[in-house]
């Protein structure tokens, strides 16, 4: 898989036991190859796949694997916080159906750059499946310079970077990161509030939240950004600024869940510790749904 | 158990698919009892415990409660990431012989002020023992404000609070601490460089690396403490300054395991992703040990 254009990353529908229900999870993923995303990305943070047992991702990834036939390429988060547990689950991944690994370098000691690099080497190899660096320091509180990014890039089999929401002008991170890895070496955004001008910038992928629950407006945003069309590529990110707004005051994963439950896709609540949100904030997540709506 | 005094954190060791090697877990353990230490925490954050599975979390527990056979309380980590997750771990400790439970909220989403105190309030209830709030930000990515801890030393079975080094004075951080909890909740820190100051400043508990492994130097200087002995106090954390500055730049795990190699009471390293110090830092640590057996 080559990892361009849009990379939509559904919820994991599971019961408050952490059991996946995969016919739920085989609806959703269903509707996302319908809508002709450009891959899915299975067992993301907002796919809880640090909350999900390693037999309950593999059933996700079997169910979702078998959705989809191989019609639609399937990106699947291995990360662990030991370098066995990730390199079993990046076999479990491989043997299920994944055609493409996303590794973040979960931590509970923090990480020196020599660790994770050893880390992500040693999963790599776990594999043939190409494996993008999953850089998301707001749950990892692990961040990736350009440099330690270079040096991952040269390792075989590691194809691909999803970069967070970056502090300062996205155009210049995408750039510096472009100008710091080999060619061909795909470059992606997470954090869907700056994904637009990510893509604007020349970035390859948008590894998109929003495109897990609403791919239709994801997949006209991410096109016409290819097509170069700015115009086009803002009016439709300015309509999913109340979105934007609530994954950031909220996470990404708890505005899905409510928007996934408020459409009808799911029963299933996040895991707990988190919480639903509050009636104030579900009425927001509608009322943002509802603008998008008028879209079409 | 009252928590007070030197509560001693030894590491557990692991081989390198992370089965707990019990009898050398037994060994260290009955040094640290044969040592008087007040209580002894076991699978804290250099005890790995986030990285053992649930069935090496209990398998450490009752090899612990069997060596110590009751003389020196058993204080046990519970953390997961999962609030059922957590609430299982802490029935089993019970169920192998812990005297407490000691909780700190482990994050990958980002966790709200109301999620964790769900989360420990419903962890709390799922045994008799009592628990302690393991507040370790590096590690955990949640700070506990002083409203928090207060509303949380209100619920039934939370009895204690383990705290970090805060970024100010130390004696004002107990100050207001005390003034915020119930009488008879207990207050004590870790970060072993700030916690000479935190006894003398009215801390019950030094939740303690170094008393992990040098449980003498460590009860020394506590007893001084708790004489009001600021002096000798000072002069045992002074001789101790050398281990601090290698905590601060490695990280305990690192030093606690590389110090345990150099002392001869244990074969294993720490979990991989996490590497063994280097040369130059390992000589320092032999350095720093060196030096704190002058003292004797």
């Amino acid at each position: 898989m080559d990892f361009a254009g849009l990379s939509a990353f559904p919820i994991t529908p599971a019961d408050a036991a952490g059991r996946v229900d995969t016919e739920n999870l085989a609806r959703l993923v269903d509707r996302l190859m319908v809508a002709r995303v450009d891959s899915i990305g299975l067992l993301g943070s907002t796919g809880t796949y640090a909350y999900l047992a390693r037999e309950e991702r593999r059933r996700a990834v079997a169910a979702a694997a078998e959705a989809l036939g191989g019609a639609v390429p399937l990106l699947v988060g291995v990360g662990a916080l030991r370098t066995d547990g990730a390199r079993a689950l990046a076999r479990d991944a491989a043997e299920a159906g994944a055609d493409a690994l996303l590794l973040a370098p979960v931590s509970y000691t923090p990480l020196t750059d020599a660790e994770v690099f050893e880390h992500f080497r040693t999963v790599a190899e776990a594999t043939d499946l190409p494996l993008c660096i999953y850089n998301n320091p707001s749950t990892t509180h692990f961040t990736f310079g350009a440099e330690l990014i270079a040096r991952l890039a040269e390792v075989p089999g590691i194809a691909a970077v999803k970069m967070p929401a970056p502090a300062g002008d996205i155009a210049a991170d995408v750039a510096k990161l472009r100008a710091a890895v080999p060619e061909g070496f795909a470059i992606g955004y997470s954090g869907d509030w700056v994904c637009a001008e990510a893509l604007l910038a020349g970035a390859d992928t948008w590894f998109s939240v929003v495109g897990g629950l609403l791919p239709e407006v994801a997949l006209r945003l991410t096109r016409a950004a290819q097509a170069g069309d700015a115009a086009e590529t803002r009016r439709l990110d300015a309509r999913l600024a109340p979105l934007w707004a609530l994954f950031r005051a909220h996470g990404g994963l708890r505005v899905m869940v409510a928007g996934a439950q408020l459409m009808g896709l799911t029963a299933h609540a996040a895991p707990r510790p988190i919480l639903p949100l509050g009636p104030e904030a579900t009425r927001a997540v509608a009322e943002a749904l509802e603008q998008v709506r008028g879209i079409a």
